[in-house]
């Protein structure tokens, strides 16, 4: 049986603004931090162990592992970061709040593009100051590569190459794996799965800096999915 | 031609106490930290980028490139910790004060110890609590690679094959190289660049937190050797 934890990054300052976040690199804040540390405390007390981490590659993910990694004292445990388990990107709603969004769209609108499994909010023009097409971090892709809005099935397609070319096979191999990422990157890890309809997963609650556990069989589908409960844990 | 930088961690509490540390692992003091976010001030300053860093498996050593790399806004790229580029072990040394050495072996041995390129202190009983067999840093290692003792020529022998196989082909490649790792293991490393004796290697001072810069032609022959000089750096 293997084991597979996915927790979303601690809160962002855009988080805390309910601005539409995306590929635009965002820190967290120290309520984030403290989060992501809490987090790694009870994966350690609850007796998890990992050997290998991926997260994307925007600072609120990989503070959160770096965080996590600290709290557990496994800082020597490799972490790759990859583009492919960034954020949703939003679109032409990166950057504003949600407010915003439903004074300019309706709310029901921004309601389907927030939760809707195929519908994307309208492009980003290419000249638009908000592409990544200039990121040091995307230099190496093919511009086509890098989304000027996606769905979250965009998202999925985007993430399963890395899934069933390293995610997988280090499951497979007998490496304990965390993943530390964004609420849609980790809603497509879970649709790599396969358990989860895509009317389902759309609304699925992703919470900040809460381990979600996965025990799978050898042929990595899902025996068991459980929140890891803090509460709990620290009674134990 | 590529650029290779190598750099000692930054201040740990055993620096501080002038203790031998080797591999025990040890963090960083607030100085430690601050000289590693002031050496990534100083890197980025001075126009420096990375593709692929490469560590010790201890923290005093990751948590400075780190902080490096948050300094240089480039925390999402590849960090590969390797067993091979701790800190030279110090046997029986390991966790003694300088002094303790001094008055226990006499100030001379002490001296030839720390300084020599070939002579090791007494090894570790394979009994000793201060032993790595446990640790599961080194799990996947067979115990014959764990040390008990080494002296820089040790050192440099356990460095080599990382060097040939992983750091040199990725500098050859193209990528950006920066090295977090411990006096004696930079030391190793610039043995490995061959143009440095046996009989200087060992009294050359290396500083916490200092970068140390490379120029290399495409035999990865030393074209140039410099220390980043901050004061310099930052008044331009």
């Amino acid at each position: 049986m293997h084991t597979l934890v996915l927790i979303r990054h601690g809160e962002s300052t855009w988080n805390q603004e309910n601005r539409f976040t995306g590929w635009v690199d965002i820190d967290l804040t120290k309520k984030g931090m403290a989060q992501a540390r809490v987090a790694g405390e009870a994966l350690k007390k609850a007796g998890f162990d990992f050997d290998l981490a991926f997260t994307s590659v925007l600072k609120r993910a990989i503070r959160s592992q770096w965080l996590i990694f600290e709290a557990m004292d496994l800082m020597w445990v490799p972490i790759a970061p990859h583009w492919r388990l960034n954020e949703r990107h939003y679109g032409a709603l990166t950057s504003l709040n949600k407010a915003d969004t439903a004074e300019r769209y309706g709310a029901e609108q921004a309601r389907v593009w927030h939760r809707s499994f195929d519908i994307p909010p309208p492009p980003l023009d290419r000249a638009d100051a908000r592409t990544f097409y200039d990121d040091p971090r995307y230099a190496a892709l093919d511009q086509s590569q890098i989304p000027l809005t996606e769905c979250l099935k965009d998202t999925v397609n985007r993430v399963l190459p890395l899934w069933h070319e390293s995610i997988a096979p280090a499951i497979r191999s007998g490496k304990r794996v965390i993943i530390n990422a964004h609420g849609n990157s980790i809603r497509a890890l879970i649709k790599c799965l396969g358990d989860i309809s895509d009317q389902s997963i759309a609304g699925l609650d992703i919470p900040n800096g809460i381990p979600i556990v996965h025990e799978l069989d050898e042929e990595l589908r899902v025996l068991r999915r459980y929140v890891l409960d803090f509460a709990t844990e620290q009674e134990t």
